[in-house]
């Protein structure tokens, strides 16, 4: 596989989409919605998840694509090459406030991440990496992350794991809350997993995501020594919904270890 | 008095300001703690806030200074003009991402909000407003907001909130966040206010801020029709720490009147 050549085709794929999605600003967003209204999805949505998928399947034809709006393939393993898609990650966030929302594609070969990509499409701001080649912001390399202790740590957690739930001990999540340097949410998996390979975050983490929405960043974080998991400990699921948390080594341990306790 | 000369010059000061700020990064950041480790404060902060002061006081040398720093002067009252100034509001954005921290400026006249400066260092994004002449995003008017439902809005809240605290009923918080449509936390009340204004966010809360935290973006949301005040729907106190929130008409009260229950 040339993944060089497959690595350029896919930032200047994710550059033409980004500016896609600029000039969608200019006419009016059409809205519907999925299951609920917190679920919102947008024509741009669809249109810039199939502009990615005619591109692909015209010029990597044996690849399978695994996307947000499902008009890729029914994905079923992760055998062969499988892009995996969120043309907007942080719909809420496009709808609302025409910013802090991204492009997150990963590109796995036999369940194994090759290529990260996750553009921060209105600040232009651009992360990627290559396995075994280290990750960048825009041109700048990123550095391996540093240990630091839940004291000092930034996290990125969204409220609603504070509050009773389904998923997880909420009395835990606010111990951990009250135990850390502070708190963050800005509603976008993709930014948030960004945030922690750039060193912004120190850990990020939701009792529910899908494959799309982290299969780029996993890549990203891997290579400048970020742990990410699902809150077993074990490496996602890509092929359905899971748990999820990246951070920087030893705190990872830290949490998973001494905050989290599911329940089921 | 000449409020058009003091708008321009204080958005001169402001830009001039950022710049310092930017070009800082380019040094190390010496971090002290102040009460905790909480609360970081760093030297650009106070070279920032003592900049803004020599310069006040040496061309309005009958104003006083408000600062978060303490350099400023023993405000008492709100008789004359009162500049109130935090230079780096989201001191630990600044400290641990280097981004998404703001210049909040708020110039008073017996007690009554003349003008309003929000700045974010490091987007270029400029929030300005005079009290009767409208709120500007950059070059572009800000739009008179409009009412949104409860179930509709993105509301800025911090997790701590969240959690069982001092100042007020967290099971009537959790209620909020399971009916609103999502929440958000971005660690810069000057930003959140910010984002309230320009309809990013459709309200914005926290239990314990100061004036200098608010005093530019309350000018603002007024120019845009949103309300803010403390949880007791009266104007916050310009003097000392208040609960504080802001939010789009109509949301502002249902939340008050329905979702807040003081301890104190």
């Amino acid at each position: 596989m040339k993944w060089g050549i497959i690595d350029r085709y896919a930032k200047s794929l994710i550059k033409e989409a980004g500016h896609k999605t600029r000039v969608s600003f200019f006419n009016q967003i059409d809205i519907d919605t999925k299951s609920s209204a917190n679920d919102l999805v947008t024509n741009i949505d669809k249109e810039i998840e199939q502009f990615f998928i005619s591109r692909i399947k015209r010029d990597f034809p044996d690849h399978k694509i695994l996307g947000e709006e499902g008009f890729g393939d029914v994905v079923q393993t992760l055998d062969g090459v499988v892009w995996m898609l969120d043309p907007i990650d942080g719909t809420m966030n496009f709808i609302h406030q025409k910013r802090n929302f991204a492009i997150s594609l990963g590109i796995y070969a036999e369940g194994v991440g090759m290529l990260g990509y996750i553009y921060d499409v209105m600040r232009d701001d651009f992360y990627h990496a290559a396995k075994d080649e280290g990750a960048y912001f825009n041109d700048e390399r990123l550095p391996q992350l540093e240990i630091t202790p839940l004291e000092e740590a930034v996290i990125g957690i969204n409220a609603s794991w504070v509050a009773p739930n389904h998923f997880v001990d909420n009395e835990k999540i606010i111990e951990l809350i009250r135990t850390c340097r502070g708190t963050r949410s800005y509603g976008s998996a993709a930014l948030e997993l960004a945030y922690v390979s750039s060193g912004r975050l120190d850990a990020y983490m939701s009792m529910r995501l899908s494959p799309w929405d982290v299969a780029g960043g996993i890549v990203i974080a891997q290579e400048v020594g970020a742990v990410a998991t699902n809150m077993k400990g074990d490496f996602p699921h890509l092929l359905g919904q899971d748990t999820f948390i990246v951070a920087r080594p030893g705190l990872h341990q830290d949490i998973v270890t001494n905050y989290i306790d599911l329940k089921q």
